[in-house]
């Protein structure tokens, strides 16, 4: 039996403590309360959120549904730009104060069908862009948790509750899971369904999770897609050891810290000692020029998805009527441009590099900066967003003032299992990665 | 001055005859209603609409600004799995009868905000499935008007409104822009924001416009993306004669009726004699097999994205129970290999051919077939919808019975405006695709 606090279990670790009588969902339950009645007033991971009351009736009014389901009645956030049939969707926008959207978005079913309950809607920057809203990073106050799902981050990495969804455009998930110090996820594009989440940009966005783990992630899959036969077997499978992972220095995409170039070089050294290749990616700006074709399509496609919102400038921050101006002046022929040469860049770098397990980067381009009137420069991610791929942030490390630094996997499209059994690998072999 | 009837004229006719004093929007409303209000009894295009008073007080509480928008006020149907605030969106299903969403999809926005005036919401199958809705063929009201898009359809090529939208997963708006003898457009996929339109396949949707001619369709575009700067000069420049044709026959994606390869082969002969190439494609099975992979991809999706619904087995049609349990049995193996044989199939096209200006194939197996219990075979649409291609329906030719038969072109990803260029130039030169 584990000797962690009940609120600081993984999914699965809670999971198995129960099945095993070690413990009762009720009794992590409360646990989770317990940490946001103490921590809430300082975090402020949450825009809405049942009562500790609520949350158990609704808990013992289906107390045999849950007892038998996967998820066994354990809380789960949802960024709040994901629709809920029972709580508002504001998407940290004043525009949506109390909107009711109609239905769950098929994620929220799925996970209510297994057995999770939406504890709450965790709070977003505006419309998952830049303009923060009021979380602060749980690991230091005075520090951006990072954005958009800056509350799904700040709520897993405080203990609140073990797991959340998140969605990501340009680094909305894998920057707040570096910054907070928690595993983050973003699946390949169109790996699951989008249908009740907000869109942002067509072309980018991805529903991702924060949990504990990389069981826990392997775990919200196979909750997702809704076929048992395809999860992969966490917890009775030793994940297999990679045989080549491509090295993406921070200086292929655009500025770094030197403690995370520090920890890039620590954990090239240690992959070396375990029989890894790692050649290292020389991009010739290739990759960095994403960012800028990242950018392009971003800014062209949330014009239009805004078409409703753009109306009302008085009731968007700067920063985002910034954005819907640069939609708005981009040109069709510059967004297809940038398209084509995310789709060329792809090809060219698996063309090059056929037979890596993953591709090892910066997650972000360091810890945390100070401040809540920023969440962090997303360029880290701009590129993996930008050609659809599927990326882990696998924390553990941290700098000097004692900040997380997290790194991130990148896997092929659409190989998202194939990328957990190397970050299952990566994280359990690696000194520093563990959580 | 045109001779035709008020109700008749397409959308681009009618502006401009709004602009030069001809007529008033006043006028064509009223003389829309008086086509609706003899032949909705008959053809049932629509599940909700304004009343004519409804809709002339909507119009003129806002007179001056329909006056000196693009769009004059003139009405336009959306099919009825888009989301709209001031009216239900029920998908049609009975599971959401009343359905009142919180938001205008992005689509109906921009229409309205260039002037447009949504008359009413358009009967779709249920979820955009198989299952028919209510409406009648207008061409011949004992036959299928297709699906899913049926209302939409119906309600422009019976003259009741200019334009509608619509939306294509398998061939909801080909196919029933054929039936009905109507242009139908669907965009290439991610061209258009599909903020409130109710996902079916993530891979495989995409918004569609129901019109009159190809000019209202690149007007149609210009409004849903934003900047006029992209909008081809429709009614002022010339369209350029295509150089090469790919032929695609029936055979080489599923049988086709005898009448549709005569006017295939009628059309071949028609663009020979204006010196355009015409070679033929020889796709060995390679296109046919993309009929199956697209049922797969389509299964696999729906049943992750009805994810709500599928718990309401009871609430549901047969042949809807039939796609979720095929998309439960689908493995994920098996959905990520017709991906990949999709997004291989499409580069050994266009590798084949790089420089045809579209490709000419049929836009259903033949004329509508009789009876109103299904909305004809898909087949012909499926290769080109799952590899999100843009494609429009060329109406104008017919059976010996009457009926309407319908050719499609088919663009390169993204090529949207190219492919409407070559369309404008084919419906105006070839003898038979005149609406």
């Amino acid at each position: 039996m584990t000797t962690k606090p009940l609120n600081q279990l993984s999914l699965t670790e809670a999971i198995n403590a129960i099945e095993l009588g070690d413990t009762s969902a009720e009794a992590i339950i409360n646990a989770c309360y317990d940490q946001i009645d103490a921590r809430e007033p300082l975090v402020s991971a949450w825009q809405y959120s049942l009562t500790r009351e609520q949350y158990l009736q609704a808990y013992r009014a289906n107390e045999e549904f849950y007892k038998n389901s996967r998820l066994k009645g354990l809380p789960v956030g949802v960024k709040d730009t994901i629709d809920t049939a029972s709580m508002p969707t504001e998407m940290g926008s004043r525009l949506h104060a109390n909107r009711q959207p109609a239905d769950d978005a098929s994620c929220v079913a799925l996970i209510q069908q297994a057995g999770g309950i939406v504890l709450g809607k965790t709070v977003t920057t505006e419309f998952a862009y830049f303009q923060p809203g009021r979380t602060a990073n749980p690991k230091h106050l005075q520090h951006t948790p990072g954005g958009s799902s800056s509350g799904s981050a700040a709520a897993v990495a405080d203990y609140m509750v073990p797991a959340s969804l998140g969605s990501q455009t340009a680094a909305s998930v894998i920057r707040p899971a570096a910054y907070c110090g928690t595993v983050g996820y973003v699946g390949s594009c169109g790996e699951f369904s989008s249908r009740g989440i907000q869109p942002l940009a067509q072309s980018l966005d991805s529903l991702g999770f924060f949990a504990r783990s990389v069981d826990d992630i392997v775990l919200l899959r196979s909750v997702l897609l809704g076929n048992p036969a395809t999860a992969i077997g966490a917890d009775t499978e030793e994940p297999v050891k990679p045989t080549k992972v491509l090295l993406c220095p921070g200086s292929n995409v655009g500025d770094t810290d030197a403690d995370m170039n520090a920890a890039m070089a620590d954990l090239a050294v240690q992959l070396q000692h375990h029989g890894i290749e790692t050649p290292e990616l020389d991009s010739c700006d290739l990759i960095s020029r994403l960012v800028g074709n990242h950018e392009t399509v971003m800014a062209y496609e949330v014009y239009r998805n805004l078409a409703v919102e753009r109306q009302y400038a008085d009731r968007l921050s700067e920063s985002f009527r910034g954005l819907l101006q640069e939609g708005e002046s981009t040109s069709r022929a510059d967004y297809l441009a940038a398209l084509s040469n995310i789709a060329i860049t792809t090809r060219w770098l698996w063309h090059l590099h056929p037979d890596v397990d993953a591709i090892l980067a910066p997650a972000a381009p360091g810890a945390a900066p100070q401040g809540l009137g920023s969440t962090g420069k997303p360029h880290m991610s701009r590129p993996w967003q930008a050609m659809g791929l599927p990326v882990i942030t696998l924390p553990g490390l941290s700098n000097a003032a004692g900040l997380p630094l997290g790194v991130q996997l990148i896997g092929k499209s659409r190989d998202d299992d194939e990328l957990l059994q190397t970050a299952r690998w990566i994280h359990s072999h690696i000194e520093g990665l563990s959580c």
